[in-house]
């Protein structure tokens, strides 16, 4: 069936499908069956859902509102970040997750020709906007402890993006902001993100650093510690000058992406600082447990700052270990790429559930 | 504040604000302030709410469940709209409002160098996005009757994006399917969109063509006929092959855009075709009605098939009307382009609300 019609072979010169973006499919993380007995711990979802008040703001949202649009900027969401940070409110970026926020800053920013640089092994995204939006990048290594090396971003570039912590390693760099303002103060030239979808779990924000420098930008999302992937809320915040450049081309591409629900609800998960801080000292506790418990298997884990584990074991390969877990019914993530492909990236669960991994695996091993 | 540290003057070489993707920035319709006594004829929202299912499936959304990423395919409401217009559930593709559907679309077919062609006067975004993702394009004029002449079509080109009916014309081009399949036939080379947001109201759809040619798009939306704005649905229906293509830009983009809620609701608002061909009717109803007063009161206004009425006055500028319109709290589009910038876009409210329209209108001319 190509433009199928017989009258049509006159016509014939080459096919539309010689001009279509060709990208290699980026594949999401695997969604097992729903079945009751399965322990997903395959996508750093937060364990416990999100706060009380969540239900009552869906039994307050008024239907008949549906009919009209939303507002194009996510008010009064966006306001309310702004002030949970005490940023102004022209300083945030409000998008549908923080991919959508991360994408349009590659899309806006990324256009000199010169490479931007990010690490070698960090959120596999990066390379995919680059390829899908035509942006030269390069890769640059971790050391041997997985770290980030900060003078390898001192040097010509088209961009930097730092994810601290970092994914899939958990490592976050330094606690002490002078780390990150080094990379800021070396590369007046080109916006430098940071991104921080598991800063709540631990590590150091850079977000001071946006009212100093005007090409910076922290991205941060509501999905991991704020129990709301299913809500896709993310947002930027940085200089107004840079936040209105990422709002021009965002409102040129789609002028309103956050519904009405997603923001009634945003605002509701916002208000409820005690269980957030609550529920995620839960799953740091529950993190630092499981990770003595796994070193006591015979694991080696890596000083993570998020709600997930990457560790490895001494003797036996990851990959048999990743198939043993799915064939239980446990699923984790196993990236079979180079220096990380011995490694199992788990996610923080419930207590129970880490329980369960941990019983599994040391049945096995 | 330009990276404003002191120490970094020695750094200092281009800019980072030289490499921004710059955008002549699309301004939304005007939101106007939420008080009792306006009325909103200016984004073509539906006059009517959503069906009362969609309350109901609102009372019933599990809090706990958003928590967990939505389906990446926006399942089980893909598959829904499949079988709502007699496709497979491969040919359709599920985005954020009919611009996230259109603005993939754009970025994943229009490659070639080649112009991009559409109507002079048509749904302003296509010139946006065309810009934003830096795909050249030629606009078409419409003949003097505001018709578009399929002819025009039949020439070398990059792409082709037609809306039927035509926005802010109102005008759909022909009852009669050949009309579509010409400019089909005539691009094998090239991906056909039909922008048919405004179909269910009237006109012809060019949906049977997508089972025929493999490089043809029809895109529909949630927001207009099925009381949805504020949800952000929209759909794309074409071959397998051409929705392929779509999806896997936009797994390279955003994995998860679809959230839980629009998922769910969404579902609701698709299984009540009773309410949804009812609402509707009463819609073209109000414009046929609502048509007779504006031209009795001296307008002149386009065979409209859609849930606006574009219309000019034979002697009082559309300028003036437009700002008297304003004062009285009746918010319209009025489009200062050429050609139509005498017209007025008046979406298609309840009675009582058309019956405002013209008492007001009567009064000052």
């Amino acid at each position: 069936m190509r433009n199928g019609d017989p009258d049509n072979k006159s016509l014939s010169g080459p096919s539309w499908e010689e001009n279509i973006r060709r990208v290699v499919p980026y594949v999401p993380g695997e969604q097992p069956p729903v079945k009751d007995n399965i322990i997903k711990l395959n996508t750093n979802e937060f364990p416990y859902p999100p706060g009380p008040g969540v239900q009552k703001a869906l039994q307050s949202l008024d239907a008949d509102k549906l009919r009209l649009y939303p507002h194009p900027d996510a008010e009064p969401l966006s306001s309310a970040i702004a002030d949970s940070l005490g940023v102004g409110r022209d300083q945030v970026f409000t998008g549908v997750g923080s991919d959508d926020v991360l994408s349009i800053a590659f899309l806006t920013f990324f256009n000199s020709g010169a490479p931007v640089l990010f690490p070698d092994i960090t959120y596999s995204f990066y390379e995919v906007w680059a390829d899908v939006y035509r942006i030269p990048f390069e890769k640059v290594p971790l050391d041997e402890g997985l770290h980030i090396v900060k003078e390898d971003y001192f040097r010509e570039n088209g961009g930097i993006v730092i994810a601290n912590p970092n994914a899939p390693t958990g490592i976050s760099e330094s606690e002490d902001i002078s780390w990150f303002e080094d990379i800021v103060r070396n590369n007046p030239s080109s916006v430098v993100i940071f991104d921080e979808a598991y800063v709540d779990f631990g590590g150091c924000s850079a977000l001071p650093l946006v009212n100093k420098y005007d090409n910076v930008l922290v991205v941060r999302t509501f999905s991991k510690s704020r129990a709301f992937a299913g809500m896709r809320i993310g947002f930027g915040v940085g200089s107004e000058k840079l936040i209105r450049y990422m709002k021009d081309v965002k409102f040129s591409i789609n002028s309103y992406t956050m519904n009405r629900a997603a923001i009634e609800l945003g605002l509701s998960v916002l208000s409820d600082e005690d269980y957030f801080r609550k529920t995620v000292a839960r799953v740091v506790s529950t993190r630092e447990r499981t990770k003595k418990e796994l070193e006591s298997l015979g694991f080696e884990t890596t000083d993570s700052k998020t709600n997930f584990i990457f560790c490895r074991h001494k003797t036996v390969p990851a990959a048999r270990l990743y198939e043993e877990l799915r064939q239980e019914g446990i699923y984790v993530r196993y990236f079979n790429r180079p220096r990380i492909d011995n490694y199992m990236r788990i996610t923080v669960g419930t207590d129970e559930e880490m329980e369960r991994l941990c019983q599994f695996l040391g049945s096995i091993l």
